[in-house]
C-alpha cells in the first residue's frame, strides 16, 4: 500500500527525467535554406538522447525489480532512494554536453561518472535491503548479492577503463559505455523465458542478469 | 500488479511529453506594441501543438488497449515498449520543427518519418505479443492481427505516399496525415457502442478500428 | 481497472501543466548589483503562476469529481477528455503572455478565451456523460446538470463581460476573471461538509456548487 | 480509493517539481576550449540542485505520512494541499537564483522566505486535519500537534534567525538552512527502526521527529 506510493513517486521521477532529454535536441536558430546543413549538427543530441533513453530505462527496470519484492521501507530506504533518484534525475545535464560537444573528452568523462554515481548510489540501495532482510521477501539478501558481484564488478571495471581512455579517445571510451549498455540489453533479454514481472519462483542463478548497471 | 507500474511509467511517459509539446508555443520576444502583428506568427506551432497532442493521444488510447489485455509481461516486451516510448517522447522535437518552419518540406519529412517509426516500435511491440500468447489473454493472436493489418497498411501507405508528396508539396503531404488522424478519430467514434474499457466480450470484427497508427 | 489509467494519464497532464508554470517565472539576465531593481518585474509573473496554479487546480478538483461517478468509459468520453486536457496544457501558454506584458489587453483576452475554451470543452464532456447515463453511476444525468446550468451560467457571462472589459481596462478585465475565481473558491468552501471524496449519498442540491469554472 | 486520486496528483506535482530542478544547470554558451574553465561556475548550480531535490524530497515523505493516515479528504484540505503545492512548485526559481548569483543575499532572502511559507502551508494543512479528526485516523489530532510544536517551533527559529543572518552573510544563513536540514535527516535515520511506512501502532514520542520541515 504504502510501497506504492514510493514507486509510484519514483515512476514519476524516471518517467520525467527520461522525456525531459528531449528538450535538450534543439536545432541552432537558423534561417529554413540553412535548415538542410544545420540537420547534421543535432547527430550528437540525437545519439546521446537515444543512449540516455535506454540507460534511464534500464534503471527503471532495475528499480522496479528490486522494489517489487520488498514488503515494507523504512527511512533509510527512503532516503537511499532519493540519492539514487537526484542522480537520475541529473542524466539530462551530462547528456546535454554530450550533444553540444560531440562526445569529447570532458563531456564523455562527466558522462561516466554519472553512470558511476548512479551505479553506486543504486547499489547502496540494494545493499541496504540485503543487510535488512526484513524488508524484503527474504530474497533479497546476501546470497542474492554474491550472485550480483560479479557482474557488477564487470561494469564497474569497463567503465573505470572507458574512464581513463576518456582522456586519450573519448569517442571510443563512449563507444565501451554504449558495448556495457548493449551487452547488459543482450544479457536480459536472453532471459526472456523468465518473466520479469512473476514475483514467484526466483531463481538465483538466473537472476544475475538482473543488474542492468 | 507489475503489469500495473509499466502502465504507470508508460502512461507517466505519454502525460509528460504531450504536455512538454507547449513549450514550444512561445511568442518572439517583442514590445507589446508590436505583439498583435506576430500573433499570428505561432499559428503553425497552435496548428502543429492540436496535432501533435491529438497524435500522441491516440499513441496512449492504443497502448492503453492492448496492455489492457496482457497478463504477464516479460523482458523483451518491457524494451519494446521502451523503444515505442523513446519514439513518444521524440515527437516534441519534429512538432517543434513544423512550428518554426511551418509546413515546409523538411519538417514535414521529420515529422511523417517519425510517425512511421513510432507506428512501427508500436506495431513490433504488438506483434511481439501476439508470438507470445501466454503474455496476453489469448486474444492478442495471430487472427487479431489478421483483421488489423489492413488498416495499418492502408495507414502507412498513405503515410509513405504523404512522405513523398512532401519533396513537392509539403504542406498537402501534412494535410494527408492529419486527413489520415480524422479518418482514425472517426472509425474510433463509430464504434462508440463498444466500450474501450470493458476488458469483457471482444469482438475482433469490431475491434478492427482500434489500430489508431 | 481501466477508468483508473484515464484517470492517472489525465491526473498526469493536470500534475505536469500545474508544475511547469514555474519555468516562466524567470529573471531578466542582469548582473548582481540590478538584481533588486529588477525583481519587481517579475510581480506580474507572480500573479498569473499563483492564478493560473489555482485554476489548473479548480479543474482538476472538478475533473477528480465527475470521473469519480463514472463506472466505465468509452471512446468518444476519451476523446472529449482528450480535447480538455489540451486546452489545459495550453495554459501555460497565456499564462506566460500574462507576466510578460503585465496584465495589457491582448494577453488578458488570451487568457479569458482560453479559460472559455476550457469550460466549453469540459462542459462538453459532462453533458456527453449525462446523455449516456450507463457511463456513469447514474447520478451525473439531465436533472443533475439542471442544477449545474445557474452556475455555469453565471461563471461564464462574467467572463464574457470580462472578455469586452479587457478592450477597455484589461486590468479590471482580469480582476472580474480574479473574482470569479475567488467566489468559486468560498462557495467551494461552504459546503466543507460534504466530503468530496466521499461518494455515497451525493445530493444535488448541495452538489450545485462543485463547478469550478 | 479518492485519497489515491490526491495522492497521486500530489506526487505527480512532487515528482516534476523535483526533476524540473535539473533545467537550471546549464553552461554558458562556449567553445570547447574554454569548457575546463566554465565547468566551476555550475558548483553553485550543483549544491542548490542538491539542496533542493532534498528539501523537496522530504517534504513529499512529510506529505506522504500524514495523507497515509487520512481517511478521507474534503474541499478545504484540498485548497490547503493545493496551496502547500504552489510552493513546493515554485522552489525551481529560488533554487535557480542561488545558482545564478552563488548564495548573495538576496537570493538566499528568498530561498529562505520560500522554505518558511512551504513549513507555513504544510503546516496549516496538518492543523486543519487536527482540528477535523474525521479527517484522519484520529491519530493526527492535538495531542499529536502539541509533539509536533518543539521540533517546528525549533527549524523554523532557526530559519528566522538565518533570514536576518541573510544581510550580513549569506553563506552562513544557506549553511544554516543545510544545517537544519542535515539535522532533520539525521533525526529521520535515527528513527530506522520504525517503519514509515508500516501504518500500525504509531508511538507519538517516536513520531516527534517526523516534521522534516
Amino acid at each position: 500500500m504504502n510501497k506504492q506510493r514510493l514507486e509510484a513517486f519514483s515512476d514519476g521521477v524516471f518517467a520525467i527525467a527520461i522525456t525531459l532529454l528531449i528538450l535538450d535536441i534543439r536545432l541552432p536558430e537558423v534561417e529554413y535554406n540553412q535548415l538542410k546543413t544545420s540537420l547534421p549538427k543535432i547527430i550528437p543530441n540525437l545519439l546521446s538522447y537515444a543512449m540516455s533513453f535506454i540507460v534511464i530505462g534500464l534503471y527503471w527496470m532495475f528499480h522496479h525489480q528490486y522494489t517489487d519484492r520488498l514488503k515494507r521501507i523504512n527511512r533509510p530506504f527512503m532516503f537511499l532512494n532519493l540519492l539514487n533518484l537526484l542522480i537520475i534525475s541529473f542524466m539530462p545535464f551530462p547528456t546535454s554536453l554530450l550533444g553540444k560537444y560531440s562526445f569529447t573528452t570532458i563531456p564523455v568523462l562527466i558522462y561516466g561518472f554519472t553512470l558511476m554515481i548512479a551505479n553506486l548510489t543504486g547499489f547502496l540501495t540494494v545493499y541496504y535491503v540485503t543487510r535488512h532482510e526484513d524488508l524484503s521477501d527474504g530474497l533479497i539478501n546476501k546470497a542474492y548479492l554474491r550472485t550480483q558481484y560479479p557482474m557488477y564488478i564487470a561494469v564497474n571495471s569497463v567503465y573505470l577503463v572507458a574512464f581513463v581512455v576518456a582522456f586519450f579517445a573519448p569517442k571510443i571510451s563512449f563507444a565501451m559505455y554504449a558495448g556495457v549498455l548493449g551487452m547488459l540489453i543482450i544479457r536480459a533479454l536472453k532471459n526472456r523465458d523468465i518473466a520479469v514481472c512473476e514475483p514467484a519462483k526466483p531463481k538465483y542463478t538466473s537472476a544475475t542478469s538482473s543488474q542492468p548497471v
